[in-house]
């Protein structure tokens, strides 16, 4: 596993030989199948969905357009999502009702750390949020990820604050 | 100026001698004119917006119906908006499609501080929240805010990173 991590991707059908050129893209209604929510449970509890339950959620997604975007990154050899994250558009009154890009979920496969996927998961929801017109792109991590965020462009600026119910 | 702050509010009219009984709503299109953007302006560079500006900008939000709230409170002697703040509801697929709250933008005019009308806002805001099914609600702040919001039930949690564009 350890070589693994350290290997770029040779993948027999595409020829592709390095995760660079492993494509991102938007997340589909049939990675419910493809282990979306399995990599989700890496950050958070995750119990599985129905189809039904995903295809609901991904609905009430899609209704909001380019203002909420979750992207993967799919390992070509396994039909698995090794790598996602997400970022949605809040529209303000401040600054002329300018627009703030939030990024959440980041998550990469355990099995495939090491590899830049999630510098390039952060890149694609940081060019998506600046192609949208926000001032500003942020997150909330915990302290020990600071070091990652700040290779992506991130500083640290402020405390999150959290009520849990 | 000093006195005010410390004073409560006696409207004339309504009888009223408490800010507690200061009525909490959603913003108004008509807010416009009583000073919410001016407000917004002590926590961040607000220009003025016209009408249509601030019309259009009233209509993207309200398309999001409950999923985005922001309450004002309007002083009823002068007619200007005296507190504010606003949360979304971010959907989500991990732990069973569950919803996250985000809190942004709580801003009380300076004039009329240490009035309690700031954990006032927050309280709508965390029982909108929870009302909308979210698991927990969250925000961002300086830590000079970190009292503030633990009065309000909150416990600082990570830290938050972001990017200029």
């Amino acid at each position: 596993m350890e070589n693994r991590s350290l290997q770029p991707v040779a993948d027999a059908e595409g020829g592709r030989g390095d995760d660079d050129l492993l494509p991102i893209r938007r997340l589909e209604i049939s990675d419910n199948s493809k282990g979306f929510v399995e990599l989700l449970a890496q950050l958070s509890p995750c119990p599985p969905l129905s189809d039904a339950d995903f295809s609901a959620r991904f609905a009430d997604l899609a209704a909001l357009g380019d203002d909420h975007v979750i992207c993967v990154i799919e390992d070509p050899r396994s039909g698995r999502i090794i790598a996602t994250g997400s970022v949605f558009i809040e529209r303000k009154f401040l600054r002329g009702c300018a627009k703030v890009g939030h990024i959440e979920d980041v998550v990469v496969d355990t099995a495939v750390r090491c590899r830049h996927l999630g510098q390039r998961v952060v890149q694609y929801l940081v060019e998506h949020a600046k192609a949208a017109g926000c001032y500003k792109v942020i997150l909330d991590c915990e302290p020990d990820r600071r070091a990652f965020y700040e290779k992506c462009g991130f500083t640290e600026k402020s405390i999150q604050m959290a009520l849990y119910f």
